[in-house]
């Protein structure tokens, strides 16, 4: 039996305690022993109370600590545990092994996901990026990722940087140029409902096609009456200037393939 | 019966034919007379040959032609047609009702997706944007509209512009943020397949969410330091700067809301 215990009552640690409770009811050799949360109240929904610790000194030993805390806290809360020569991992894709505490084994359990508080999330789906020091804390972060997902990656820091930026671009930005294409469409009176199977089938057709393959319209075909066209009717100057700028590296790209 | 004429044998026209015949042999009371294609082999595996015409003077009398060809043939191709006072529309997002020619009565039958060929899509879920002159032209293109899809909008001129940018901006513009998240991977040895399921959620989140509600990330956050350990290790000149325009314009609109 693997005992964990999670430290943080945030987004992806609630997901978390959720997809543990389901590993361990089916049967897997996982058991979420104690949460650590500054109120208990946070996690009533999810856990029993008296799993829910709300001081570092009632922390059982265990396993394996999972910090699921926001990326900055994750020093102090590395700092404040009251052992050593335990495993202790953390949950971000953009904070280093070095940022945790020297007095515990270090390790990353990265699950690569926007996670949306109150929305279900099918966790089997969801990459899990690992890190360890060494070979045996390795197999036991792998047993536990496995035990939730079916997409258990190793990842090194480097590489695990490399995501998070990667993720920014295919995400963040991606859901801003969501907000853009709204906001054209509301100073137009247009509903933006008109534009979500498009989206979806954009998402869709990157899982068989390669992003080069999938690439249509104006600025790959080099069609400059719609894309002048286009600039004449952008009248809002960040808008015009995104679009100057990504058809350009639209363009850059196409002479490069 | 509502018999109507395809011109063109792109993408847009062969995924149209296919679902003017399923509406067809589900007994709506639609016909597929006759297509125009330059050659008859490029439809030869959608339709019956005798059906397809190479030569405008052999199309027939019909309630409506469409024509489906690239946006810089469309005025070409409608002042080839050699009758007059018939119902004749375009299928683009971006061509204006003035450039199809005044001999015939004009509209738009403009589907909003994006189409690749040999990849089947369900015609039902997919927007129709429906223009015209008059009433009595307008019912006929909402009855062959709501006949192959579900999602029928009357869309005027100057929406139709708002949507084909809007459109450029979740679709095309998107595709290539996907194709910069994969540049980074390949960069680090990082499998793109991680990114997938990220990719995918984010598009469905923006089913039930605002853009607005959905967004995250470190821009939204205003989380100097990840951005700037962000611009630090991307050292793509291209990808920094559209990092740092996009962080940017997410950051203002933050300001706004």
């Amino acid at each position: 039996m693997v005992k964990v215990i999670i430290i943080g009552s945030g987004n992806v640690s609630q997901h978390l305690i959720a997809a543990l409770q389901k590993s361990q009811n089916n049967g897997n050799e996982i058991e979420l022993v104690q949460v650590y949360s500054r109120k208990k109240e946070t996690l009533a929904h999810l856990l029993d109370y008296k799993k829910i610790v709300t001081d570092y000194a009632e922390l059982q030993e265990a396993d394996l600590y999972i910090i699921a805390v926001t990326d900055d806290a994750i020093t102090k809360v590395s700092d404040q545990l009251q052992f050593k020569n335990r495993l202790v991992v953390h949950t971000s894709g953009s904070v280093s092994l070095d940022n945790l505490n020297n007095n515990n084994r270090k390790g990353v359990f990265y699950p690569l996901q926007t996670f949306t508080k109150n929305k279900e999330v099918d966790f089997k789906t969801i990459p899990i990026c690992l890190e360890s020091e060494n070979a045996t804390d390795y197999q036991l972060l792998d047993k536990v990722a496995k035990s939730i997902s079916e997409k258990v990656y190793t990842i090194n820091s480097e590489q695990r940087k490399a995501l998070h930026v990667a993720a920014v671009f295919v995400n963040n930005f991606t859901n801003h140029l969501y907000h853009l294409g709204n906001e054209i469409c509301k100073e137009h009176q247009v509903p933006f409902a008109i534009l979500q199977p498009l989206i979806k089938e954009t998402a869709q057709k990157i899982m068989t096609l390669s992003p080069e393959e999938a690439q249509t319209g104006p600025a790959i075909r080099n069609d400059k009456q719609t894309i002048e066209a286009h600039q004449l009717f952008l009248t809002n100057s960040n808008q015009s200037n995104i679009y100057k700028i990504l058809t350009q590296s639209i363009q850059d790209n196409g002479k490069k393939l």
